[in-house]
């Protein structure tokens, strides 16, 4: 091979920027730069920019542009979401709170902590495909529970949950239902409406908006708790200066995620099965997760007897970007915490890659993961003299 | 007047993005997009972009790259801090904090939250001038104070506390002290070093860098608290995908900032002096805060029987773009705290107009600002048959 392919293959980590949002964002990076709490001409054009940015992701979303809190990102939509329940819970002396062992740290740590303030966290497995049982949550609620909080998709295994019915079975028993959508917007429907949801994080940079920016959905009615106090941005319950331009961003790709899903999802999910076709063909290979009820960039799969890592950066000599696990926790000793939830022995954990595809990955790199990943294991496992 | 001029002199509530700050900035928006947390070679080129810029900071701000961390800006970088001390304070049993009157609200806001959670807030008075006094903070500070937080320099009125006086009495009585220095970076020397600063707070938007950004100092030795948990980015201490093109433009912003500070700073001041010479050239107005101990680009003016909010929207008429008081702010009914405490009663403080100039003013546009008040002031107080 002459020239070496690059090819992103971590789309679940962040995702390069799509042109139209850089486009919409560049004017309120540069000239149009106004501080939109500013009441002056430049600052109204300013607050103008951020209100038709929260109408279209209002609509995008199918809901009221005042449920909308843009915050700095998904993990402080996360924490934000999960005090505000948490608060409005210990007002009514509710303070049990239902999660699943395979949720986002940006979840999980803020629920740890909640644990060591009086509250009881209820943490429930996931079958061996990572998915969370309707029955489980339903016998997991009790009288003084006031928060169910389950991912909407999972961003190491992309196992899609039923969302929809969880929010549900919420709703009749009247607790809040809070779903982590980040990683799950742009492939999946979302509507905090049809997933009978009261709090919902996104994140622009998982669905090709910019880095820096995401939203907290909160119904009508439920008053965000403030994570960060201040200025009077976004009616009390978020200070800070509003960040324009990535708030422009974020609402442009967001359109263009959901105008597009259908096709691109189409796309996505054809390379993703290819290659895990391709790659469930070489020997010791093992496939994490559910095969059908998965987003269509997810891939976590593993090759026994060799280490996840030694295999990203084998990849890496070729020009493929991949990962093992969640990018937040990168560099952590510790195998994933979703995998093991899985059943997964440490040794499997630590042997998985994760490889998510997007938008603007094509056939050719499809082919070229699967003919390096085949080359890099074996080349792997014949250095460590494992036969398979 | 022919062509009405657009004159942006609002640079407190935020600046127009340096174009070196936004050429540095564009390449990781776009192409080099990667997550800083990824282990592959496109992760640690971003990555090495964030270490790149996180030694240029220190190096400017004469500290050590990892008594850095980013946040989303200066409001969350205000929170961090004090929760931080307040943590430290806690542990100690010591629960009492000091700050000042005229502070920002991501400071004082929090501090009333800690004011319900069994500690103890001294309020410091301001000379009317605006001056912290050092007799009163020696005065104040207890056996149980576990910090003292006083701005560098005050937002609304300019005002530059005589910060490095109060962390040596700080030191001396080993208090932890925070100074928010959001409005003083990019005008006056900030270095935690000389400031005897333990913690202190940045906002790249505040001096010609993007919106979205800020940075928390912590002096090593110093654990910030977790306000936004999650991922083990930032050693653990703030959790959430790093904003690499804000890191990188705010690195590239402050750096130019603290080069030509002297330069920028002779030609903003010569430029103040000059409007407040004209302003002041007309009946009844009157300067609030200290005429010299100010920085270069602040005037607040007050203009008898005239409302501050029909001057400013008289001024945006003529293509001027000004405030009243903080832009956080805006929209509120209420007088500014920071001119209350100055002594001005309720009317005063209403009529109260805060013109900041920056790097790209020009003498042109301080011209045209005295004219255009003049004018402005005439025509209102005509309106209201109001004689000076």
């Amino acid at each position: 091979m002459g020239n070496k392919m690059t090819v992103y293959a971590d789309n679940a980590a962040t995702t390069k920027i799509s042109p139209a949002a850089l486009k919409a964002m560049l004017p309120y990076l540069d000239e149009a730069y106004a501080n939109p709490s500013s009441i002056h001409s430049a600052g109204k054009a300013a607050a103008d920019a951020v209100y038709r940015a929260r109408v279209e992701l209002a609509e995008n979303l199918g809901c009221l542009p005042n449920e909308l809190y843009f915050t700095s990102g998904g993990s402080e939509a996360n924490n934000q979401a999960i005090l505000t329940a948490a608060e409005i819970g210990a007002a009514e002396n509710k303070k049990h709170i239902i999660t699943s062992k395979i949720e986002h740290p940006s979840v999980l740590r803020v629920l740890k902590r909640l644990g060591t303030q009086g509250y009881e966290i209820t943490l429930l497995d996931v079958g061996e495909n990572g998915i969370v049982s309707l029955a489980d949550v339903e016998r997991a609620i009790r009288p003084d529970t006031c928060l169910v909080t389950i991912m909407a998709a999972n961003n190491e295994i992309g196992t899609i949950q039923p969302a929809a019915e969880i929010g549900e079975i919420c709703r009749k028993f009247s607790v809040l239902f809070h779903t982590d959508a980040v990683s799950a917007a742009g492939y999946i429907d979302i509507k905090p409406g049809a997933l009978c949801a009261d709090l919902l994080s996104l994140s622009a940079h998982k669905f090709h908006g910019p880095k820096g920016i995401g939203l907290l959905y909160a119904k009508k009615g439920v008053m965000p708790s403030q994570l960060i106090l201040g200025g009077s941005q976004e009616r009390g319950r978020r200070a800070g200066t509003l960040n324009v331009p990535a708030i422009v961003g974020m609402a442009a790709a967001f359109s263009e995620a959901c105008v597009n899903m259908a096709k691109d999802n189409q796309k996505i999910a054809r390379l993703r099965d290819k290659i895990i076709e391709g790659l469930l063909s070489i020997p010791g290979a093992k496939l994490h997760g559910d095969r059908t009820r998965r987003l269509a960039g997810n891939i976590n799969v593993g090759f026994g007897g060799i280490s996840g890592e030694s295999l990203l950066l084998a990849l890496d000599s070729f020009g493929i970007m991949v990962s093992t696990g969640s990018a937040c926790e990168a560099g952590a000793a510790e195998p994933s915490h979703v995998l093991l939830a899985l059943g997964l022995s440490e040794k499997e954990a630590k042997s998985a890659i994760r490889i998510t595809l997007g938008r603007y990955n094509t056939e050719l790199e499809a082919n070229y993961i699967v003919e390096c990943t085949a080359k890099a294991v074996g080349r792997l496992r014949s250095i460590a003299n494992l036969e398979f």
